[in-house]
């Protein structure tokens, strides 16, 4: 399988068909930056085995709290953090554990996000 | 166990004798942020089940990775990651994983600080 | 009076009513992060007066400030900063000086969030 | 002329009437934020020959999509940089660059705003 | 008086001789940046009496701890701000103030730069 | 070419052997990080005609000084920008437009830097 076949399992894999769809829009208004995301981002980072996707889901989430990601991306990796299988007891934990390494401004803006992802899936089902 | 004396079992199970050291020399100038960093930061914080302690290593490292910490928190955390029980393997994809989220120069600065924590603990042997 | 209680009567004398809400809903959703913001973020921190409560307010927006906090960070503590006694003039001022170390855009981000805050103030009236 | 002419002009230079209303409704709130920004900010730092407007517009933005700007100043300076003859291909391809300095979650929120930008563009014609 | 001689008479305020020979050294290698730090930096943000010298002090140094200053910065502003007659035990709760605001590892970095600044202030004596 | 020896061909472009060598050692302790910056951070993100390497340089630097990168980063892509034709000057307004877009602590760190480079460059000659 190619690089790019790779990086689009790998986002159905992270985000489901709601992953799918907003890197169909980052591709269709800049071809290259998706293209750069699914072969690297994607397609190269995540294939590697040392790491779990649950782990790599932590270090990801960790990364977006401490740069003060304003919302988009961590609604989306709160969302990928769930669909692979990291528990809602753990991502507050992680939250909790970022307080003390990023300050709780950081924290309590993660916290809001985290909030609204999980009411959001919760009006889906 | 109160907390302080539990902050000082974390410090030791994460960081070893040369973790005590650098505490005490932080409560030694300023005994008040020793003991907010004892009582909160490691009696508070890590006292909770619900993330591994190798869990919490990835998501610190990350933290220190993605916001450039210039070295003291970095040398730290990769020698407490090591003292924990993460393999050299799973620290760098850690590193490799951040340069798509943070970008490259944080992650290579983060290799070569990785590299000098390896070669001192090579000396030690 | 245990800390708990003292955390929640600095936020009570720092954001008022609307910031014991804005900690209750906290709680509802996080109890443990609830927990540490109150004992150690406002139980603790504040507990020491070897700076005065606009001092640390000083220190809070800066850091807000600097950190580009996206918009959650700096409502609360601009609204603060007004309860315990900082004039318009003051903050105002801060926010100029924040120009220079930590450059234009984050200080006029600021400047419209604090603009926001005191239009809210002025409707409550 | 003197510096606050001269940045005046630089402000309609860069961002049009658009641009000249945004720095008013700073100067009502604040006049001396206004003061610092158009006789230092852009009467200053913009009097110089060494780099060309379309040189200082890539470093803007960079800085801007680096320090995680919530918005606000990445649409003025997107803006900015059309009105002063910098192509969408170089604007993406400028987006593209930073996702390996800055990480990607940075330069698709970067992505998102300039897209709007060029649709609000779009529909003023 | 000029801005300019203004600048420097509050570089000399703030951090003595060795601020004056400082900045003269980053006038030798580059006039522009120190004409602008000099008019605008200091001349134009601290002619403001809306906050006092030790209030800005405050600021500028959450700043940096914030932005995770490397070391220079650092420590220019705290002999700056025991220049100006903040207190050793001001300075200390301010780093543990940040500790909540933006973190434990870059308020205890910090902590060390802030200590040799001591201890090469008592060597002087 | 393949993308490998494309980035090869670029970093010898942008720093010489001295590239050639510390790219060396990264894959010398980590062929991954080495690999993905190789093939996608020299190899696929140079390979774009949309920007000059003149323009991709002054890109690259405002992120470092933004990011406030420890000095690693700085070094490397100040001797890059060299090579590659940025003059003196041209780096130093560089240098000063930052100082407006992400603060003077970050501009003056930058400035020490570039000089400490421009007299290692006098040495070799």
């Amino acid at each position: 399988m190619d690089k790019q076949a790779f990086g689009w399992r790998k986002i159905e894999e992270l985000a489901g068909e709601q992953g799918i769809k907003s890197m169909k829009a980052v591709e269709e208004f800049s071809p290259r930056l998706a293209k750069l995301a699914l072969e690297f981002g994607y397609g190269d980072v995540y294939a590697d085995d040392s790491l779990t996707m649950q782990q790599r889901a932590l270090i990801t989430l960790s990364s977006l709290i401490t740069q003060g990601d304003a919302g988009r991306g961590l609604h989306y990796h709160f969302r990928a953090a769930l669909n692979i299988g990291l528990e809602k007891a753990q991502i507050l934990e992680l939250i909790n554990h970022c307080s003390a390494y990023a300050g709780f401004p950081k924290a309590i803006h993660a916290l809001h996000i985290f909030k609204e992802v999980l009411e959001q899936a919760e009006q889906k089902k």
